[in-house]
């Protein structure tokens, strides 16, 4: 997204907003992981694996922007330290899980460094919402099974809100539905769907820290989402494509436990 | 998604489905240039960079499956191929372009393996379909914009056929959609997406070739869209975020051209 190595115009990039991946720390890209190595400031998040942020040198200035329960940062104040760091002229790195524009507020993040005419770039990531299915087995699309993904958050209540999801609308769109952030509200979620027209056997694959050793995945249906007992952070897959186990011989139609 | 490293259960992994990113060969994972570096085999698409290629090893078996124009070669061949290879015990490795498992019939390969008792590895990649956008400037959600994504193919008929899409469920549905391999067919989608209620005035945003020099960007709205004067591969966003030039201090309503 930059002019050429580094530069964007004749301008030096100073932020770079660079996606993380889904956990796996193997699955960082490789400029990700080179520009990672000659930081000299790591803003991060929480759930960021420690192997990536050792691959910042020792003496990079580390500033944990994470949102843990109890010490909530605004995003305005993210903006802020980026703002501040990349004006420093220093080699700034916003680290994000997954992919910085996939509900990630990288969006947010750019424009605030274009107002401010902050030299950036972003580095997409693998997201999330794709790699934590391919780590249970589930392709997000397959032939015969689904032309179309949807990624959405798990936000319920008015769907004509700010922020809002119409998930009657999504339920007859058909399609694989990929729920990130949505652990929390499957209750309502799952409701909503098979109010909207999804059938209640549809399959659903929850996975739980998707590409991590801590990866658990339970195989259930629509019917059953809300008697999913997995913690954040967990993917939700549904649709005719949570059915598969690619890695085994032939599809699974039921069954729990970690996968791989 | 294999049981360790190299090994899946007791036995070691010999097909690897590895994802080669959106084009930008700094884009495929550090896990995926690793293994890579070590193939024996090489079975590659066309549209995959040649500094990927030149990754694998120099002596490895370079199979190319690309399907040129006139010279198709059928999925069955592919399977045929990776079944025959990863039985000889070599390390093979089936490059992708984006993700194996996002329209790139990874699912399909990954079944054949399993019923033929061949062990692999999926590798995921950074989707184009996410990545074109962002190299665009655009991100696919965005605060107050999008709260859903959805990739789907540019497929046009018969909707209750097999593989067909309901484009009028997806207009209903909103967010952004992002249509891969659908620039030959972006008349009749655009029409779809109209008839389904969508905005005739919905931003458009077209890429092509998206993350590499080659990048072009084609601005216009959803009514404007059968106009757009690009060759494939290239990617339709579609919705308000289309609108945002993330790389500029404010939003780009129009205009055309390459942009970083």
């Amino acid at each position: 997204m930059d002019g050429g190595a580094g530069r964007r115009g004749n301008r030096a990039v100073t932020v770079y907003l660079v996606g993380a991946g889904p956990g796996d720390p193997g699955l960082i890209t490789v400029k990700g992981a080179s520009i990672l190595g000659r930081a000299e400031v790591l803003v991060f998040d929480r759930l960021i694996a420690h192997e990536l942020l050792d691959l910042a040198p020792a003496d990079a200035e580390r500033i944990d922007v994470g949102k843990f329960p109890g010490r909530p940062v605004r995003q305005a104040e993210i903006n802020s330290v980026l703002v501040d760091r990349g004006r420093s002229g220093r080699t700034v790195v916003r680290l994000k899980g997954g992919d910085p524009f996939v509900f990630g507020r990288g969006g947010e993040e750019a424009l605030v460094l274009a107002e401010a005419g902050v030299p950036f770039e972003v580095v997409p990531g693998v997201s999330s919402a794709f790699a934590a299915p391919a780590a249970a087995g589930v392709p997000v699309t397959h032939r015969g099974l689904a032309t179309s993904v949807t990624v959405v958050t798990g936000r319920v209540g008015d769907p004509t809100a700010p922020g809002g999801v119409d998930w009657a609308s999504l339920a007859r769109a058909g399609g694989t539905l990929v729920v990130v952030m949505g652990i929390d509200t499957r209750v309502e979620i799952a409701r909503a769907l098979i109010d909207g027209g999804r059938d209640p056997s549809t399959p659903v694959a929850a996975v739980h820290w998707g590409t991590t050793p801590r990866q658990r995945v339970v195989r259930t249906t629509l019917a059953g989402m809300g008697d999913v007992d997995l913690p954040a952070p967990a993917a939700l897959v549904i649709g005719a494509v949570a059915g598969l186990d690619v890695t085994r011989p032939q599809a699974v139609p039921g069954g729990e436990g970690p996968i791989g």
